[in-house]
């Protein structure tokens, strides 16, 4: 059975225990997870039976690519006509339930489907397929492994390069291109609605800490008030903290890291301090990442570690513009699941992905911090970004 | 007055005239275009009355960029209390009707929009929003204009780099940096649902004509199934015609530009036919560039012209794998109004700006084509990109 089989399978078996009929599954990323193709179209996965790829285009490219019976969408009427004559189990009886992915399916397209199907029920499956989702495979874990080492010489190539005077944008242009030519995709996805990332946030000093809509500790005052996160034009100073916060999309996959740079010192006893309670924090963590800790206890750890440093204020963003989580789940997409936050009960299990993030944001200043990505084993855990965790100062 | 405050001007006077009582905006690209800001949140405009940004975060940057009001989203719940509160004129009477985004909006949001204001019938404004950024102003043109320049840099950086026996990635990322460093945000936003598009599409030979997902004459290799479009690792031979479709998002607004390049000469003459063919319906479509030309009758004419010369199969695209257009209006993002096809019986205005790309498709040979950007004006048109245009042998 390929990987792709498997997990039909899995989706299959958890729509039987729901007693949903089918899935319709709509958006790039999981069509890829699914089928190992991401042409343009609909995978239809009924409870019982063969799912089926309806494709707009490419057909031809879907049928080589994807490991699932591939057939032409058609106009929106015949699809319909389709789905009711391949799948006519889904379709017997009354509450039919079909689900999909109600966080990022577009309301046009949600209303469509109503019209089309009548008599069904359409559930929100968005939850279960980003658990599903959540458990990599041994062959997800090698290419997030490999994406980790790209990343590792990048960062290399951006150190060898950092010199005061530079922008923020050189520096990440550096990086980026060395990313790129290994086969970084240019964008690393986000499943989040209005959410963006090219490789991730490299800045320095007060630019770093300038707070931004983006659903991470530090925000970057970017290139412009429509790209506002990242880095921007502002020239790098000798003792400011220069956070680098890279990745890469590889062959379909992410992976995240976070160095702190300087050239020289760190300007201040606090910015040191703060570093090394980052680090402290990370460590600590790491003794607990063992399959059965539960994902908020980690991150109500790391809150009161930084709180009884007198650090909570400054903690994974400042003041208003604070996030309320230490990490999150890293695959397909860098926002998945878990995320080491309230409201997030999950266990750590095997097979995890998730990207520890403990950083300092201090307004006017700068951000410092770390970030390792890591699998959670049967044992513990493996730390898969490769880059020595230190203050690089330069 | 300043631009965003006349934008809101417009759309408050399009609510009255549809008699919506309301509009939330909540995609970033509109809301930016709104209020100048693109930090996290929601924008409600009311038919009449001052608009309110409810910034989730960051509240501090948006008071800093944003031409309207801004205040903390807080909970769902504080939000709808809020919003009763602040604009009691949208919620008074029965028959309360708001608009929104259903193009792009996710399922999840709107469902949970519903709930809150049960009184409330949520209608799709997705086509209002896009019809007002149609129109662009004098200073949006301005900075297409500049993004024009940046992208005949970088073509030109591209060209002096081309050399028999690299890889359409080393093309591709000379191209890149030049625009990045000059300001290029890294992706060129796109509205469509699972679209993504970095800077373009660079592609040679018969790699450049294989299909792919994306609703552009051209596909694409690309570098593996999960990233399924535009430059692969293969490499550029004598002869075969490489294409380089490429664009950039410079301060938001987007740019388009396709050139034809070949190492030698076009290996057929059925290439270089194709090729000339295609500079003849561009400027056969720019002498009917004027207000009051029916955008479908442009796609029609240029489709009656590739099929009187026998290539009909070819044009925009192959066979099943063809798309139904010339060209696309650009600004924010690259796939606005008008489309010029079928069903779009828009008549070309003045503020208008359209990229229109005749191209040829032949499976095994390779993409030949080209494309320019218009500004349409109250006498004609305004070319905005900059590229001289011929067949670039090299």
């Amino acid at each position: 059975m390929t990987s792709f089989a498997q997990r039909l399978a899995a989706l299959q078996k958890a729509l039987r225990e729901r007693q949903w009929q089918g899935y319709l599954v709509t958006q790039n990323v999981d069509l890829y997870y699914f089928t190992g193709s991401m042409q343009n179209g609909y995978l239809f996965v009924p409870a019982e039976g063969k799912a089926v790829f309806y494709v707009k285009r490419s057909v031809e490219r879907a049928k080589q690519e994807a490991a699932c019976d591939v057939r032409p969408l058609g106009s929106f009427r015949e699809f319909s006509q389709s789905l009711k004559e391949k799948h006519p189990d889904a379709f017997r009886g009354v509450g039919i339930r079909f689900a999909t992915e109600f966080d990022v399916l577009p309301t046009q397209l949600y209303l469509r489907l109503q019209q089309m199907f009548p008599h069904v029920e359409w559930v929100d499956g968005s939850r279960l397929v980003r658990e599903l989702r959540m458990i990599k495979s041994p062959e997800e874990i090698e290419r997030i492994r490999y994406a980790a080492e790209v990343t590792d010489r990048a960062f290399q190539r951006g150190l060898s390069v950092l010199r005061e005077g530079m922008s923020e944008l050189e520096l990440v242009l550096e990086i980026e291109r060395q990313l790129r030519i290994e086969g970084h995709a240019g964008i690393m996805r986000m499943r989040g609605y209005n959410q963006e990332i090219i490789t991730g946030m490299v800045a320095s000093g007060a630019s770093a800490a300038i707070p931004t809509y983006f659903d991470g500790p530090a925000g970057g005052l970017g290139l412009h008030a429509s790209v506002p996160q990242g880095a921007s034009r502002e020239v790098i100073e000798r003792g400011e903290p220069i956070l680098i916060d890279i990745g890469c999309c590889i062959d379909g996959y992410v992976i995240d890291q976070t160095r702190t740079a300087v050239i020289g010192q760190l300007a201040g006893k606090h910015l040191e301090q703060a570093y090394a309670l980052s680090e402290q924090i990370l460590q600590q963590t790491e003794h607990s990442l063992k399959p059965g800790t539960s994902c908020e206890g980690l991150y109500q750890d790391a809150l009161a570690t930084a709180e009884q440093a007198n650090l909570g204020k400054h903690f994974m963003g400042y003041g208003a513009d604070q996030v309320k989580f230490l990490g999150h789940g890293i695959g397909l997409e860098i926002d998945e699941l878990p995320v080491l936050a309230r409201g997030f009960a999950y266990p750590l299990q095997p097979g995890m992905v998730i990207a520890i993030e403990p950083k300092f944001s201090f307004p006017g200043e700068g951000v410092v911090g770390v970030e390792d990505t890591y699998a959670i084993t049967s044992g513990g855990f493996e730390r898969l970004t490769l880059t020595e965790r230190k203050l690089f100062e330069v």
